[in-house]
């Protein structure tokens, strides 16, 4: 506290992100960063990469990694924004298309930043209940707002929402609508095909999950030229440049190794079958998944008895202390080793 | 223009950085980049880094660079704040003390992304005019104000403030005071000196020019445990990593070469003082610079002429269609060679 504080900051409640513990002596099962390394080539071009060059700016427009992901995406390079990681991503589109007189609808149960953004940008929000499943049913969106947010598949849950729900979001909104398909690539279907076909959509991704460069820091958004236009205002106002040389050349080099993307996403996806089976055998409720975590809810045990012995075991799983989702972990699924040793602590535990 | 724009998205005017062609054809000396390569070190920290680990976050708290920073600066790391490059400090800086019911004072001569920043978080603002010799004098500024802000040296006319000076607006104002150090390691006097002793002084760094580490953007604050928190509460409310690994780690190893960051300076300072004098002898008027740049207007030739002619030999140069300096152009300090190349096609140009 101090006099010296805007009223804002006094206000501010921040976000808190999973534990990030730098001696690395836990197995880390709680932010959901892949088990596998970046790309081969990534590791190639910052190798090849000229130190040297560091001295000078990087393109503020970033434009060779516009255009490297906007051919990924059969788009163009006007329909492609990046930032600093998809949070900061996100907050530049809260500013850019929320602040209005009408409310922010997103659900109830979702990714915790986003309260955080509609309190830094005063922006008035109604939260939206998922059904007792924790599934989310769109017409419950079909009521007045000035904006639609959720990420597909959902955080914490994982569950995922097929296109044609998109689409009827929407068609019912005169707003834009932010798909935040942070955990898109393992299972759930993209909303970039929509992009040419509703103006009022946004995409937005991020290269920390299933590119496996959280330590990078790169986001991008996908959507009609207007509101990329918005993002641009909103970013060269805040900041001219958030895309630093090395992250960038990262980026384009890890975009045009398909191959090895796929074949990660397909060993996390098989290990997620493998752990959720797992955890079904222990007697957890497990939440269908198209995600890299598994959302899991044990029939006796609490959550948070779970979570305190698993630390106390070496292994980092996330527990949110919050309304509903109190008796659940989220369970990011690490490599075969990690998910083995996971489910043999478990049992232990859970004796 | 789009329906879906917020009305602060229409009303943005954002900051234009200076040109940074990418295909590197130019002489750049347009945007303050440093003519040397970063320190050895940072190479030598960067070759040897494990690709591997960009799969994991980085600390969001940057815990080692923050403590290399304080030791560097005699302070604690409670006392330093990190961000995106110097301009996502400054815009953190901007939201967390300058959002009041009184104006936050800059001088009309400035860094021209401050009103921008004014604009993006709907702060009021007065510009108090340098004086005819371009200099700041302190008591203008003794007047209601809800914070301020100068860069010191200041730019573009790189003039620089003695500490006496600083220390009397510390004094005068019941605000934060905000120095904007970029330039300041090119011979002026540093503020942080003063962190102890004045709880409303914010020092705000780069290591894009004297550190030779534009292109991984990196910027810093100094100031009062409590001024570092209202900032950390704005970055957790807006994105928690803004620093990525790789240049968190380069930009440690650029901090502990203290050696190779004095010999640049000095080899910047001397190209400086020889630059100077032959700008002076080409007819310019040359403002006593302490940064990495010279302002300077010609006798009788118009700026833009100049500005025109150098573009068309290759070599870029900074103009500001701005009142008061739309005859001067801010030239940055390359290396020997490049100002050598300078002159001689002003000599040409000047016939």
């Amino acid at each position: 506290m101090s006099q010296y504080w805007t009223d804002l900051v006094h206000r501010l409640d921040p976000y808190v992100p999973g534990e990030q513990p730098q001696d690395q002596q836990y197995i880390k099962l709680n932010t959901n960063e892949s088990p596998y390394p970046p790309s081969p080539n990534v590791s190639e071009v910052l190798r090849a990469y000229s130190i040297e060059d560091l001295r000078l700016y990087p393109d503020p427009e970033s434009v060779v990694l516009r255009k490297t992901l906007a051919q990924h995406h059969g788009l163009v390079a006007s329909q492609v924004f990046v930032g600093n990681g998809s949070d900061e991503v996100l907050a530049h589109g809260f500013m850019a298309f929320f602040k209005r007189q009408k409310p922010l609808l997103y659900p109830d149960i979702s990714y915790s930043f986003y309260p955080v953004y509609c309190q830094l940008y005063d922006i008035e929000f109604e939260k939206i209940p998922l059904d007792d499943n924790f599934q989310i049913n769109c017409a419950d969106y079909n009521r007045t707002n000035g904006g639609i947010i959720l990420p597909n598949p959902n955080a914490p849950t994982g569950i995922a929402l097929p296109l044609n729900a998109i689409r009827s979001l929407l068609e019912q909104s005169d707003s834009v609508v932010i798909i935040d398909e942070a955990y898109v690539d393992f299972g759930a279907e993209s909303a970039d095909s929509l992009i040419d076909e509703y103006d009022n959509l946004l995409v937005t991704r991020t290269f920390s999950k299933s590119r496996s460069l959280a330590g990078l820091r790169l986001g991008y958004a996908l959507g009609h030229a207007d509101l990329i236009e918005a993002l641009n205002r909103v970013k060269n106002s805040f900041n001219s440049y958030p895309i630093d040389r090395l992250a960038s050349a990262a980026a384009v080099a890890s975009v045009k190794d398909e191959d090895y993307f796929q074949q990660c996403n397909e060993k996390i996806i098989a290990s997620r079958t493998t752990l959720s089976q797992s955890l079904a055998a222990l007697n957890f409720r497990v939440y269908p998944s198209s995600s890299n975590f598994v959302f899991a809810e044990h029939a006796t045990k609490p959550a948070v008895e779970i979570y305190e012995a698993l630390k106390q075991a070496g292994i980092l799983v996330r527990y949110f202390k919050s309304a509903r989702i109190d008796n659940c972990l989220r369970i990011t699924v690490g490599s075969t080793e990690e998910c083995q040793q996971l489910v043999e602590q478990l049992k232990r535990i859970l004796g």
